[in-house]
């Protein structure tokens, strides 16, 4: 039987404000046995450019990464962000170590190939090295994984949190049976997103299509739930979708195949 | 008989200037063996922190490190200039691992106590984990080490990273037989600076006397030999002074007890 491990993606705002991050880890660092925790960059890169004068260009939520932009997020995800986290965990005893794909080559990318859009460097995943990452997770070392990457030509590459964490996840599943927790603004899916007891306790993919349906779940949960989807068709075992303070792996919405 | 271990130790002058990296990139992959890096920061941390609105405070040559210069030399060291040289390395086939010293706890320091001059986040170093770095190498990894580490309580702290650089190759030399190579612009501790053929090939701790004695050796380079010394003395097996171009083992000063 394979050993547990818990992966947690939390957002950039979440890590980028001092008290929710100090929040945050304490309650990861109280998470038992193996895990992972894969962070976003978020609004503190907008803010960094911006007083060094580079212009931020978003398309539906996404960084538009040229030259001047990826050195940007490689200083604030990959430095600022990472190791202010990995300082943060090392000081309650979690043996932390702060990485990006291109660390011991753990994440295979490409550069997104220009069509409509010209995404500059932002890449797109091929796959990663769970060899690797879970020799160094027995060794009892705790990643904290930057939403960066490099496409083995000498570049770094801004890469999708999400996808990371989804990424990195399949990628542990032959060595650990994966439970990838998506922490969010909202308790989980709800039925109602003015009721926080319309919380949503489980998903399969036959609840899923009906809930499509019948409209519960719509505009952006619908991404959101085929990542999760995804992630299970690569031998994740189970994917929660809940809240940065309900991490516990008890609450949200479980998803599973 | 222990492994040989190479611990190359470049200034940030080298690393944040395009072409002088890339050729350092090439040398660095050709070393072979087991091999460590230890990179400075330099002057793109002051460009960066002077955009940012951020004043660099500089006594002796160290930086003066306030809260805000400390998330410039974090993002900076640590994200922009560590990762572009992992994913240089990567390109050329050096599974390269880039840290600090907070990154798997490798390196403990404390705040500098403010005496005379209040150094702010300056780290001064404590010890180092050698079984840890000692496993990562083992398993085929070379890691590239940023001059920055934590204090224990959460903080970032920045490191001299000829300190770094010393104290990696101490905590290395009970598991290698380590060499520590620290490059610098000139070619060698040398007789007359004016001239390049006059590089003194060998000091032994006698010879040191000496040459201290007849004024040949003066100025800064006694802090930098001392330091050698001070690493031979915590088992290192020798140490190398010489030119980044020459980083292959047999050019520059060799120093050894």
């Amino acid at each position: 039987m394979k050993k547990p491990i818990t992966i947690i993606k939390v957002g950039g705002k979440i890590v980028e404000e001092r008290e929710s991050l100090l929040a945050l880890l304490d309650r990861f660092s109280a998470v038992e046995g193996n895990k992972v925790l894969i962070h976003g960059g978020g609004r503190s890169a907008t803010k960094i450019a911006e007083k060094l004068g580079i212009e931020s260009r978003m398309i539906d939520g996404r960084r538009v990464t040229d030259e001047a932009t990826l050195q940007v997020v490689t200083m604030v995800y990959g430095g600022l962000v990472n190791k202010n986290i990995v300082a943060g965990l090392q000081a309650r005893g979690t043996n932390a170590l702060g990485l990006t794909g291109a660390d011991c080559n753990i994440v295979h990318a490409h550069k997104r190939p220009v069509k409509d859009i010209d995404w500059g460097f932002v890449g797109d995943v091929d796959g990663a090295d769970g060899k690797m990452l879970a020799a160094l997770i027995e060794q009892g070392i705790v990643p904290v994984v930057a939403p960066l990457t490099h496409d083995g030509n000498g570049n770094m590459l801004n890469i999708n949190a999400d996808t990371m964490a989804a990424e990195t996840a399949k990628a542990l599943a032959p060595y650990f049976d994966v439970t990838l927790t998506y922490c969010f603004e909202f308790p989980g899916v709800m039925r109602n997103p003015d009721d926080a007891s319309s919380v949503i306790p489980l998903i399969t993919p036959d609840t899923y299509c009906a809930l499509k349906e019948d409209g519960t779940v719509s505009g952006g949960m619908i991404p959101k739930l085929d990542n999760a989807f995804n992630a299970l068709a690569g031998g994740v075992t189970k994917v929660i979708i809940t809240r940065a303070d309900a991490i516990d792996g008890k609450q949200g919405t479980h998803i599973v195949q």
